[in-house]
C-alpha cells in the first residue's frame, strides 16, 4: 500500500482525492499495489468524506515516513513554497499544479529535489490534464526544441470564443464566463495574460534548459481587444487567440511572450474553442506536434497530478533531472521576434502604405485594417509611430 | 558512450542514424553521455555515410555486449520477428516502428522482454513522431480509458483532403499521393484500412490491457468512397475521415474497428488535413485529449524511436510492463457499437422513413442522403435490408 498526502482541499485537491477513490482499480493495476490518501492538510476542518484524514498541522505529514508523495494544491508562493521545501527535505516526492510557484521557484525546488533523491513534478501546471511536460521532456528528448506556442488559458479562450460566435463584447463575455464558473471573481491573472505567462515560462524553462523569469516576459492579455478586430480578423480568415509563445533565437538566445494573435483558420489551433487548451511544439526532428484537451477543471488536473504521483512511486527519481539550469542569461527581448502584424488605424490605406510600404488590406471603412510583412515588433513600433493606431496584433505563421 | 545498432537502413533506419548525428548535443545533455550507432544490419552493402558500420550478419550484433539497444526498422514479421526475439534473449532492449509485428506479436515480445529484464518499446508504431503510446500508458495512467479514435493513416487522409478540397476522384487523388511519395506503389495496406487497423489494435491492447487480434477487427478502407458522399457530407457540415476506433463496452468487453466516418466540422479532428495524424483518447478523469502531428516520415518516426532508445538507456526497465496481457477474450463484435449512420439510397425520403422512422435529410436529388438516430451497426444493416443502399457510413459523436 502506497500512501500520499494532499495539501489543500480546493478544486484540485478534491479532484485528486476523487481520482484516487474512483480509479482505484486502474491505479492498482499500474502500480502493482493499492494507493491511498493518508492525510489532507487544511486550514479549517470541515465535514465531508475526507474529514477523518484532515490535519491542520503540516508537521504530522512531514514526519510521517509512510507518506511517500505530497501533492501540493495550496497555490501561491507562501505556504506552498515552505511546505514544498520541507517535504522535499524530508525525502518525499512533491507533485503540484501550482504554476506560479513552479514559474518562480521551480528551478530551486528541482535542485532541492535532486539533492534529496526525490522528484519535484508539475505536469498539471501547464495544460491541466493534457500531457504536455512529460511528452516534451521525455518523448521529444532527441529533438532540439525550437518553438512552443499555445492557448494556455481556458478562461480567455472561452471569452474569445464567445466574442467570435455571438459578437459579444469583452465585458459581457467575461461576465458570462464568471456566471459559468470559468472565470474567477477577480479575473486579472487570466485576462491580463499572467496565467498564460507563467505557463509559457515553465515550457520555455524545460524546452531550453535554462531559466526564463516571469518578470522578463512581456504579458499582454485580452482586456483591450476590440470586437471590431475580432470581426475584421474573422472576415479575413483568421481567429484571434491569446497565445503564449517561446522561441529559440538565431544565435542561441531564447525569448518568450504572451499576446493575442491572429491565427489562420486552417491552423488546427484556430479551431480550439471554449475552455480547451492546446500546445504546439516544434522540434528539429518531429516537426510540429500539438496536444489538445481541457486545460483546467477538477478531474483533468487531478489526472495529471496522479500521473506524476504514480511516476514517482514506480520509478527511481530521474537522475538527470529535467535539464533545467538556473542560468537566466541569454534572454532576448521578444521585440526582436519577427511576425506579420495586423494594424487597425484611424487613417487611410495611403497612410498605411507610407509607413510600411506594401501592405495587405483587410478592411477599409473609415478606419483601415491591414497586415504588414514579417518584421520585428521593434520595427513595427517604429514604423507606426506617426500613425493613429487603434489596434496592433501579431499574426501567427 | 552508449552504443546502439540499427536493423535495416530504409526510411526509418536512415532517419534514426541522422537524428543520432544531428541532435548529438541534445541527446548527450539528456543522457549524460554521448550516444553512437555502432552497427547497421543490411542485406546488401551500399556506399554512403554508414558504409563502415554495415554488417550483413546479425550474429555480430547479437554477440556484441557493447550494443545495449537494437532499433528494428526492417518491417514485416519474418526476419524482424526472429531478430527481435534473439536481441531480447541476448539482453538488449529493442525499439521498433514495426506496427505489423507489434500488432501481431507484441504481447509475446513484451513478455520475452520482461523475462530478460529489458524493454520492448514501439512508440513510433502509432502516429509516427507524435507522442501517443507513452502519454497513454504513463501520463493517463490514473484514468480508466474508455475510448480511443484517430486518423491513423496519413496516406488516406491526404487522399480524402484532396477529394474534399479539389473535388478529385479517389483514383486521381491516389495517383497524386503516389506521385508525391505519400503512397506506395502498392497502396493496399493504406487504402484498405489495414495499416490503421494494426495501429488501433496496438492502442486497444495498451488501453484495455488485453490482446485485440487484428483478425478480429473489421477494417474498412476508403476505396469504395464516392465523391458524391464527400460532397453531401461537406455541405451538411461534416468531413469524411478514415478513423480507427476502439471502445470499452458496457459490461466490460472491448471492441475495435476501422471505417470512414462523417466527422462534424466543429470537432478538432475534422480539421486534421493532408498527411497529418491525430489520436483522441477519452479517459475517465481527463475527458478527451488529442495528439496531433506528422504520422510518418523519416525524421518524425526517428524522433519517436530515439525517445524509446533514450528511455531504455536512462532508466531501469519498466517492472510493471505496459499492463498488456495475452488474453484475447472479451472482444465484442463492433456491429454492436451504436452511432448515427449516414445512408445514401436509390430511393425517396419516404423509403428512408419507412425503414428507419424519423431521419435527418441531407440531400434529395434523385437519390436520398440522410442520417439515422444512433443505433448499432447490426440494426442499421437489418433496417436497410430492403433499401437500395449506395453508401453507408458511421457518424462520429
Amino acid at each position: 500500500m502506497s500512501k500520499i498526502a494532499i495539501l489543500g482541499l480546493g478544486t484540485v485537491g478534491t479532484g485528486v482525492a476523487k481520482v484516487v477513490a474512483e480509479n482505484a482499480r486502474q491505479i492498482e493495476r499500474k502500480l502493482g499495489e493499492p494507493l491511498s490518501v493518508k492525510s489532507v492538510l487544511v486550514r479549517h476542518f470541515k465535514d465531508g468524506p475526507y474529514r477523518q484524514l484532515m490535519t491542520d498541522d503540516f508537521t504530522t505529514i512531514e514526519r510521517d515516513d509512510e507518506i511517500r508523495v505530497v501533492v501540493e494544491t495550496i497555490g501561491g508562493t507562501e505556504a506552498a513554497y515552505e511546505y514544498t521545501k520541507r517535504a522535499l527535505a524530508a525525502g518525499k516526492h512533491v507533485v503540484t499544479a501550482n504554476k506560479q510557484l513552479v514559474a518562480e521557484k521551480g528551478w530551486e525546488l528541482m535542485e532541492l529535489a535532486q539533492k534529496n533523491n526525490v522528484n519535484y513534478l508539475f505536469e498539471a501546471s501547464v495544460g491541466g490534464g493534457i500531457p504536455v511536460l512529460h511528452p516534451l521532456t521525455e518523448c521529444l528528448c532527441a529533438n532540439r526544441v525550437d518553438e512552443i506556442f499555445g492557448i494556455l488559458n481556458g478562461t480567455t479562450n472561452y471569452i474569445l470564443t464567445r466574442m467570435v460566435r455571438t459578437g459579444a463584447f469583452f465585458s459581457d463575455a467575461l461576465r458570462e464566463a464568471q456566471a459559468k464558473g470559468y472565470a474567477e471573481a477577480d479575473p486579472t491573472a487570466d485576462v491580463q495574460g499572467i496565467d498564460a505567462g507563467r505557463k509559457i515560462c515553465i515550457l520555455a524553462d524545460l524546452a531550453f534548459g535554462a531559466q526564463v523569469r516571469p518578470e522578463d516576459v512581456p504579458m499582454e492579455g485580452i482586456t483591450k481587444l476590440s470586437l471590431r478586430d475580432v470581426k475584421v480578423a474573422q472576415r479575413a480568415g483568421y481567429r484571434i487567440k491569446l497565445l503564449g509563445r517561446c522561441l529559440r533565437m538565431p544565435g542561441g538566445g531564447r525569448t518568450a511572450y504572451v499576446a493575442p494573435h491572429l491565427v489562420p483558420e486552417e491552423h488546427p489551433m484556430a479551431n480550439v474553442e471554449d475552455v480547451y487548451n492546446a500546445v504546439a511544439i516544434r522540434g528539429s526532428a518531429v516537426g510540429e506536434v500539438m496536444f489538445y484537451g481541457r486545460g483546467a477543471g477538477e478531474l483533468p488536473t487531478a489526472s495529471a497530478c496522479m500521473s506524476d504521483v504514480m511516476e514517482s512511486l514506480r520509478r527511481s527519481p530521474r537522475q538527470e533531472g529535467l535539464g533545467w539550469s538556473g542560468d537566466a542569461d541569454g534572454f532576448v527581448d521578444p521585440a526582436e521576434v519577427s511576425t506579420r502584424f495586423y494594424f487597425r488605424i484611424e487613417g487611410s490605406l495611403m497612410d498605411a502604405a507610407m509607413a510600411f510600404g506594401q501592405v495587405e488590406v483587410l478592411s477599409e471603412d473609415g478606419e483601415t485594417g491591414f497586415l504588414t510583412d514579417s518584421i520585428p515588433l521593434r520595427e513595427a513600433l517604429e514604423k507606426s509611430e506617426r500613425l493613429n493606431v487603434l489596434a496592433r496584433l501579431r499574426v501567427l505563421g
